[in-house]
């Protein structure tokens, strides 16, 4: 794995006991009224997304996390198998699901899925590596198999190159990858390796979500 | 108010920074799996019943705590409204919604709302409080409002009596309130107090919920 890699994985691993305060918007992740009323309704339709499209069967959750979405996924799936690569944010995550500790560049799937899903992943998949994703993510679905994707939208003002400085709440710094898509780019790039995604911005422009069309 | 509330209020204060481990099962809230699948199928199906309901309009929430469920509001309410007694509970809410600092039992509501709703609190309502909860509910509501509660389901084996002692991850305990209600039983309760309340368990018995008929 790459130093940069490396170090992603690192600072995902300390994060984890932090790591909900950004997505319920505590402690330093805290904003104002008005900022938190776009991302709940936001945060709202990421939810009503997922519902409709009903990741029912069995179902492949990439980079886990701590669960925020697992938890989602597990109530209308068959099964859910959740791979991430940090034992630390597994620990926070549910044993309603099969937690696997493996890291998603260096992990083959032992068989195969009808949904697969990650958020907040793809963003943090170096371009380089972008291909090989995919790849695994065809690899692990059956034939007639989904894929559902959560992450980040883009910023007003497009970011130069795809790595990030982040700083844990101790004030230590990692450089982490962080490539935001916008979704007739991100969805063009998958249908040259075979993907049709429906692909959309929540209300608020803050998530970029979608799935298999 | 009495040594029993402000005991369980000081509580609820103490608990508020490991009171989502609850909700989440997390750390000596874990559980098996089996017992994750249940209880996150339970909590799916009172979102699903919370979304049908509809809380729309000026909302009202009371005891709202650290906001599992007020952030579920503030996407379809106009305005919410979440009192609870502890600002350190409130503290990990969200300022999407209004924050009122307050004791339910000594509060009135300056206004009128078009729902009122409480998860986990009216089975920490003593049976000499209920009649003047119900109606602080009524007061804060308008003649065309709604009522939703959640709370949890009553345990196979009944309780004697309505006292609990909690004991906290430091191994410090508190006596409170903790008074189970059957659907049946609580309707024909509400009833008496010229509220018809539709009311039932989750499949897997584990919470009570349900609103205005």
């Amino acid at each position: 794995m790459s130093d940069l890699l490396s170090e992603q994985k690192r600072y995902y691993a300390e994060r984890a006991p932090e790591y909900d305060d950004w997505w319920l918007r505590r402690g330093r992740y805290t904003r104002d009224g008005e900022q938190e009323r776009r991302w709940l309704s936001d945060v709202a339709e990421l939810e009503e997304r997922l519902r409709r499209f009903v990741p029912r069967g069995d179902v492949l959750e990439l980079a886990a996390g701590t669960g925020i979405w697992t938890r989602r996924l597990v109530p209308v799936a068959d099964q859910v198998v959740a791979v991430d690569a940090n034992p630390e944010t597994l620990a926070l995550n549910t044993p309603a699901a099969e937690l696997v500790v493996a890291d998603v560049f260096d992990w083959q799937p032992p068989r195969r899925f009808d949904v697969v899903f990650f958020s907040f992943w793809l963003s943090h998949v170096p371009d380089e590596r972008f291909d090989e994703f995919w790849e695994l993510v065809r690899f692990a679905l059956r034939p007639d198999g989904r894929v559902f994707l959560i992450d980040s939208g883009p910023p007003e003002v497009p970011s130069d190159g795809e790595r990030q400085v982040r700083e844990l709440a101790d004030g230590r710094e990692f450089t982490i990858v962080k490539r935001f898509w916008r979704p007739e780019e991100l969805a063009a790039r998958v249908r040259r390796l075979g993907f049709e995604l429906d692909l959309e911005l929540t209300g608020n422009r803050l998530f970029i979500h979608g799935g298999s069309a």
